[in-house]
């Protein structure tokens, strides 16, 4: 019994849809979040930049006492979650082996596919991790650098926003694909678009969501769930940007009343990229 | 990466249905089971005589070499998978853990019934694990002592296993359950006679079922799968007790083909009781 709170980092906002879950499944747990949305995208970085800023956010959240680390950011997963894991003493999880595990499980013809970042599309992690669970499944990735750029700047419900999310997804839409993994914690943002946009007959993973699941059975498997704790749990929000644009999203896609969120610095924040 | 087997031990062959879904969900990892047959039902023996029982099947495996020890009984999940987990190196999975999880997270109603032998029940490990995720669940136990001597003879078709099992579940049928987890291992090979008895609106939790998805997380957080095998697993049999009653029941429930188990000795084995 543990109520330290799980930390959850990611380049913006986009792993707020990994809390959204997480409030759901784990109503007594605390959590801390953090978004590096000064630096964000993350997903057209060099790959050693990105582990670098992931190792800050790792660090910011570390000084808090987390008791857990959830990487919810498909870029940073890609790249610095093995180094990140090994390292640390607390559990740390990624968002890439949950999403691959549920892609796998879903699939009836055996046709995946995968959207993300620039990053997270070159990393061919998905790719990889899919093809180690089953060889013969057929695995077409795409990146969709327009989509973290609508989201971070809260256009999803945009007529724009509508036309670029056809426009970006037309090159999946003969390939017979009956799953399509966000591979990306933004994408959900935009779920009833992408929807649209790939036809109600494929199965869309949030690969977020399916994070949450993992997180619970490691909360029980190393027996430091908060299962005591009879107060629902509390959240804090940290930005590197702006705290206005942050609590509006924030509040809009997770529904919980008011949310006021801080700005902190981080190593070498660089607000010009 | 690790081909190593994953071990599954049961007091009988009740475990066959967790091995069932292992088989489906990670067809390239190979298995080894060991069903204590010969001093099956745990249900009624003392917690110290079943920890010592378990203790005496988890040294069987781990002279084979298992990579994962999987305690596919609840009774001794229920008493002796804490112990075993904390003086074993290699992860150690019990059943009740992936049960509860997917209770919780199917009742709408807060109403969850739990069947078992009368250890588990008497250990209320369901009762407590449910409350510590939600405490406002009602939650319902009944020890069903008659249900695994009916599937280790191998009488799941016969009439007087269905007027059994009906006659047994009646206590449950005003609690207004929505959920009911099957809280032994051989209840699933009882599966279409339990749903019949509760009537369809009742959702059935096969704790071994979601025990093997705590498993397939596992294998990947600890980076232990036996991913890169290109070959189909292999599963090994033993029972303390008759091998010709064992592959009759394994043959018909794994539905693989032959199965020829091998006959073991444990520590004091006692085929008297």
């Amino acid at each position: 019994m543990n109520d330290q709170p799980i930390g959850f980092i990611d380049s913006g906002v986009g792993g707020l849809t990994v809390v959204k879950e997480a409030m759901k499944q784990l109503p007594n747990e605390n959590f801390i979040y953090l978004g590096d949305t000064a630096r964000c995208p993350y997903g057209p970085r060099p790959k050693e930049q990105v582990i670098q800023f992931t190792w800050e956010m790792a660090h910011f959240l570390l000084n808090k006492k987390i008791k857990m680390l959830v990487i919810a950011c498909n870029t940073a997963t890609a790249v610095a979650l093995d180094e990140i894991k090994e390292q640390l003493q607390i559990p740390v999880v990624g968002v890439i082996m949950p999403g691959t595990r549920a892609a796998v499980k879903a699939t009836k013809n055996h046709r995946i596919g995968v959207i993300g970042t620039k990053g997270t599309v070159k990393s061919a992690s998905y790719k990889r991790a899919i093809k180690e669970k089953n060889e013969n499944t057929k695995v077409t990735s795409l990146a969709c650098p327009k989509f973290v750029p609508i989201v971070e700047s809260n256009q999803i419900h945009s007529s724009v926003a509508k036309k670029i999310v056809f426009e970006t997804l037309l090159p999946l839409k003969n390939k017979h694909l009956d799953t399509l993994i966000l591979g990306c914690t933004h994408y959900p943002l935009l779920r009833p678009v992408i929807q649209d946009a790939m036809g109600q007959d494929v199965t869309l993973i949030d690969s977020g969501a399916e994070t949450i699941s993992e997180v619970s059975m490691l909360l029980d498997y190393f027996n430091i769930s908060n299962a005591e704790n009879k107060k629902m749990g509390y959240a804090e929000f940290y930005t590197t940007g702006s705290t206005h644009l942050f609590d509006q999203i924030a509040q809009e896609w997770l529904d919980k009343g008011e949310i006021q969120s801080k700005q902190v610095t981080l190593g070498g924040t660089d607000n010009a990229s």
